[in-house]
């Protein structure tokens, strides 16, 4: 075995261990480790901010670009965020031990489900010092250890906040492996900690596609992922022509890196002379580029591209829209369900059985009537946090609170049955 | 392409489309069609048996053994138990479209989680026809669309059985893919049906540890699994005992070759003395090895056999069980956590505080109180019927049933709200 694949082993079985006392542990020690980290964060904000100074230095050496630089970038601001973050979760409910389902068999034994957590989680994520402190609450809270794996260029910076994690874990007296920040940033970690299912219980990646999909397909360990948001708002025929536009607007230009933006924009055929040319005004404030089909063309004029193929499946992240009218709303489902990415699909309309028809028949994880899929998020939800935003079919999806961090086992409340 | 691959992708192409007529279908139709089916078993009865002579003889010659044979044959028997699961699962209520923890948020939205089937299935199997007809039901019902890939042996019980299914979908209007047994039974078709995350949603393996290991190792699109039932009871210091006997005797002597039966007795220091003799006299009788620990055999003789470390993570299946003397609860969870499969696990206690203690600190998908092991099963558990036992932790514990078979998307209700 080589040397960082025994480390990662290593760092997993200390995890593995601190999970069975974490699972047990009290609702209270959690919280107090979690207010402990937070009084931390701010006493030692002068060393995270001048680790972070290396960090940036560093980066800039290495030319990143102006959006990476900007997710490694800690501020005082941002400190007092993560802070004021940690106290967000540990105010929130404790999931684990909830009981749910309790119910009395024909045999006599008594039984229910109880709400507990996966066990030791590995994140992999990119050079966002933010995920470490959030990552770690969100597990800690929910009784899952965990092994932290950011990028390299954060590793200072890292460092530093897991200094105060480590520290506010002891104070609580919580065991100190149930967080673990892997210092050891080659790239051969991932692939080990990729191969440890007998350790690890599951792995959440968070960054771009590629990433994602590369964990995934070589992961033997279960993976909750979010790979990406190709998410669609259909203007229905009967659509209150105002609200569509609002919502279309809000959806679009709210934050265009957004992995909640919509990247298309389905339009009933009897609505599209009328509303294409609304939408096309005020997209136009904004600089956001319009690619459409024939008929949205045809309508709009040459101010709008042509769409291709590639465009109904593309996640553009950025000021661009696809456009597409159809003929009715089974096209638009169908569309969306063929082309997106099953992540947040809103329909406008003011006609009840079509919006219930909608919500059941689109395959996404968040399906919407009449608002925008920007609302697509842990806080929005009022979940209080979020670890990322599930695009999986199986054991969650949409954003990850704590709740999605932890799964049901069945307990038996028995009086001495045995099955005949 | 390969020839096979192409036929499989063609299969599961054909079954994601399905799939999206399924989800929407309503209630009446699918039991609709479960009835219809059950008729089809009875009618075409002779068919099926016949079908069913000839792979049993075909599996005479091929000298399969015993218990192959045994899962293999159809009797009259079987096949009315095969009608009457159909409209057993038929009366169970339908899980999709079930609406749990709406509420409103300060934003305006109003929300909540819609219970949704996950999309194409995939189940391979060994060869046990009647697999082919439970699955086909559950999946029917939860609103999967399934591809069914049993084992080469039960290919024309399978086919016979297949017509039935297709017959009770055509009859209740239902897209007749949402059900593809493959009858390329080359080994590649397996194969090929792990590498399809774009169109199959879940594998489900059921068949013996070995197939199902390599089938997680190699597979592509996500997995519910079952991998090996070493299942505990625990006799505490406060146990009754004659409750300790009469549970540890079900459990181990109930069924040997169930997941779900005991391969390892732990007893408390306390007890061992008073209570091994006469755990060792009820064994006696059904002529049960015991493999002790020191402790054991130097209570019970020379007709414990020393256990090995291999012993106390060993599914027997058979007349054999593990025994070994703990100090205390403590040990008895750290063993079990340590050594077990994380199935179920029982302790035998009249203690409160260590009741709730081992309820809480024992990792398995069941685990219970003063109860035989044998109980985690779905029917027991008023699940109606299971596809497996799932001995993962993510997405479903214990047995699948219908619920297994689903996941919760989030739909919202707005009123024009966008995110500000």
């Amino acid at each position: 075995m080589s040397d960082i694949a025994a480390y990662i082993r290593q760092a997993a079985e200390n995890a593995k261990a601190a999970f069975y006392e974490l699972a047990a542990a009290d609702t209270r020690s959690k919280n107090a480790a979690l207010l402990h980290m937070a009084e931390g964060l701010l006493q030692q904000q002068d060393a995270i901010l001048a680790a972070n100074a290396e960090d940036m230095a560093a980066a800039r050496e290495k030319n990143l670009d102006a959006p990476m630089l900007d997710r490694l970038l800690l501020t005082e601001k941002t400190v007092q965020g993560m802070a004021e973050g940690l106290r967000q979760i540990a105010a929130l409910p404790d999931p684990v031990g909830e009981m749910d389902e309790f119910r009395t068999q024909p045999s006599g034994i008594q039984l229910g489900k109880m709400r507990m957590p996966l066990g030791v989680i590995g994140i992999i994520y990119e050079s966002r010092p933010n995920v470490t402190i959030d990552a770690a609450a969100l597990c800690l809270k929910s009784g899952n250890a965990c092994l932290l794996r950011g990028g390299s260029e954060a590793i200072r910076s890292n460092k530093a906040i897991a200094a105060v994690i480590y520290a506010g874990l002891r104070a609580a007296g919580l065991p100190e492996h149930a967080v673990h920040l892997i210092t050891e940033t080659d790239r051969a970690g991932v692939g080990a900690m990729l191969q440890l299912p007998e350790l690890i219980d599951v792995i959440i990646p968070r960054g771009g596609k590629g990433l994602v999909a590369r964990i995934s397909a070589e992961a033997r360990v279960p993976v909750i992922k979010h790979l990406d948001g190709v998410c669609h708002v259909y203007v229905d025929s009967d659509a209150d022509a105002d609200m569509a536009l609002k919502i279309a607007f809000n959806a679009k230009t709210g934050r265009y890196g957004a992995c909640n933006s919509m990247e298309t924009l389905l339009v009933h055929q009897d609505r599209a002379a009328e509303l294409l040319p609304r939408f096309q005004a005020a997209y136009a404030e904004k600089e956001v580029e319009l690619r459409g089909c024939a008929r949205t063309q045809a309508l709009l004029g040459e101010a709008v591209v042509p769409a291709t193929e590639e465009d109904w499946s593309a996640e553009y992240l950025g000021p661009v829209l696809a456009v597409k009218v159809v003929a009715d709303m089974d096209e638009a489902i169908a569309h969306i369900n063929h082309y997106g990415s099953h992540h947040t699909d809103s329909i406008v309309t003011a006609d009840y059985a079509r919006a219930q028809q909608f919500l059941r028949r689109v395959d996404s994880a968040s399906v919407m009537v009449n608002a925008s899929t920007r609302f697509a998020d842990g806080f929005e939800y009022g979940l209080g946090a979020e670890i990322g935003i599930s695009t999986d079919k199986i054991h969650v999806r949409g954003p990850v609170g704590l709740q999605g961090l932890t799964s049901q086992k069945w307990v038996v409340f028995g009086h001495g049955e045995v099955r005949v």
